[in-house]
């Protein structure tokens, strides 16, 4: 009998988030388990690396085909550890997610469970992350259930073009309400901050990040954040390369050397 | 006399790095220069944003069209709070650096030096990320400032196309070395991790990040690390967006309901 597939899963909620344990039960049919997270929340960590603490894993789990470490540091790191000092065999498949979250549009940039989707793209591993639009940490996952698993099969069965990830966000809705799968490309939009300032109880001044997303193109119907308004899953195949092709011979017309 | 256009300066290495020095320098001719850096070095900090711990300004200097504040934070909590919370106008213009260190190829997303540069962008000001590729702290800067006034000045009279900045990588060498300036696509390459696993006094384990650059194609001459490597500037223009509009359709073609 053929070895059964080793799949990597990771996430920016930790260990304990229970997005990842949803995501963890869909997998398990389909082949061994390694599990490295963050020992704690890492929302909003990006594509982030741990440069100047060093970074120590702790097994939290292990049974037959299923292996949970825990990791000081970014989802970013728990990939690298998990390519470099945990396994030789390069994955079949890197999972993220599930995230208590949207990273839909924009998000994708400052994202954690999207950080570890790319790295994992980079190493040549098929990746794909996990969203649900609901940041609550006992957010309703089941609706999830009926998708998650085929998701996983096709991915495993088709891979992913080279330098290329997915990006899927779910919308916080019940399964019968969910109106099928749309492949989108990502809504231009941007964060608008709008910080918190506070007083410390010694006159100090502080700020809190809050904020609401600004959608550039609420109207664009082959974007993922039009999909989720109207209870599509929305799927992104997401690229490494971010190379401007288009502005390459516009930025070559400048003056560079002021002749 | 119209008024001098503001630009937004930041980076990564923190608000006392020799390179930021540089830019405030190169760009002081040009305008009233808003600074805002973070308090300590933030190196591979990417696009992360500060959630769980709230964010402290100190102003660290100020003179005539001169601001220098520091942050707790890292380089995109930096510009995002610059434009939310110091100024209302919008800057003309975003230089983030000088960097110690390469952001050449894929450091791109590692780099919070081009977290901020991309920041920048998505708020609508036209951004450049600026590096050198020597990682000392005292890096020798002095070929730059040849460079980083006419660099300025093309940027305030060009402005960049929406949803673009320009990363650019100076090559660790004297002037009458450089080649030129080239404008580059960004090489297909990945960071190779080997960890460096040691054993604290107490017998715990723990891992230092360490690695080296794996170029995937060192003969492509319309590469920044071609480019670098034989001593020319290289100018990246860098998108924001990441859709791969060419593998929508193949992603469309998967079975997603296991019909």
């Amino acid at each position: 009998m053929a070895k059964k597939p080793l799949i990597l899963i990771s996430n920016d909620d930790g260990y304990q988030a229970k997005g990842l344990k949803v995501l963890i039960e869909a997998a398990r049919p389909f082949g061994r388990l390694l599990v490295v997270a963050p020992d704690k929340g890492e929302s909003g960590m990006s594509h982030a690396i741990s440069i100047k603490h060093p970074l120590r894993l702790t097994k939290q789990h292990e049974e037959q085909d299923l292996s949970i470490y825990s990791i000081n540091g970014t989802p970013v790191d728990a990939v690298k550890i998990a390519l470099n000092q945990i396994v030789d065999e390069k994955p079949a498949l890197l999972l993220s997610g599930v995230n208590h979250g949207s990273n839909a549009s924009i998000s994708v940039i400052y994202s954690g469970t999207l950080g570890a989707a790319r790295e994992g793209c980079l190493n040549g591993v098929p990746s794909v992350g996990f969203s649900l639009l609901n940041h609550d940490k006992d957010a309703d996952f089941s609706m999830l259930e009926g998708y998650l698993p085929q998701m996983i099969k096709q991915a495993l069965e088709h891979g992913l073009a080279d330098q290329t990830f997915l990006n899927i966000n779910f919308p916080d809705v019940k399964t019968n309400e969910i109106k099928g799968v749309k492949v989108c490309r990502k809504t231009k939009g941007v964060w608008k901050e709008e910080y918190e300032k506070r007083v410390d109880p010694h006159g100090g001044e502080y700020y809190w990040l809050t904020g609401s997303f600004n959608n550039f193109e609420p109207n664009a119907d082959d974007t993922d954040e039009w999909a989720l308004a109207r209870n599509y899953i929305a799927v992104v195949p997401t690229q490494i390369d971010t190379t401007s092709y288009q502005e390459l011979e516009n930025i070559r017309k400048w003056d560079w050397y002021g002749k």
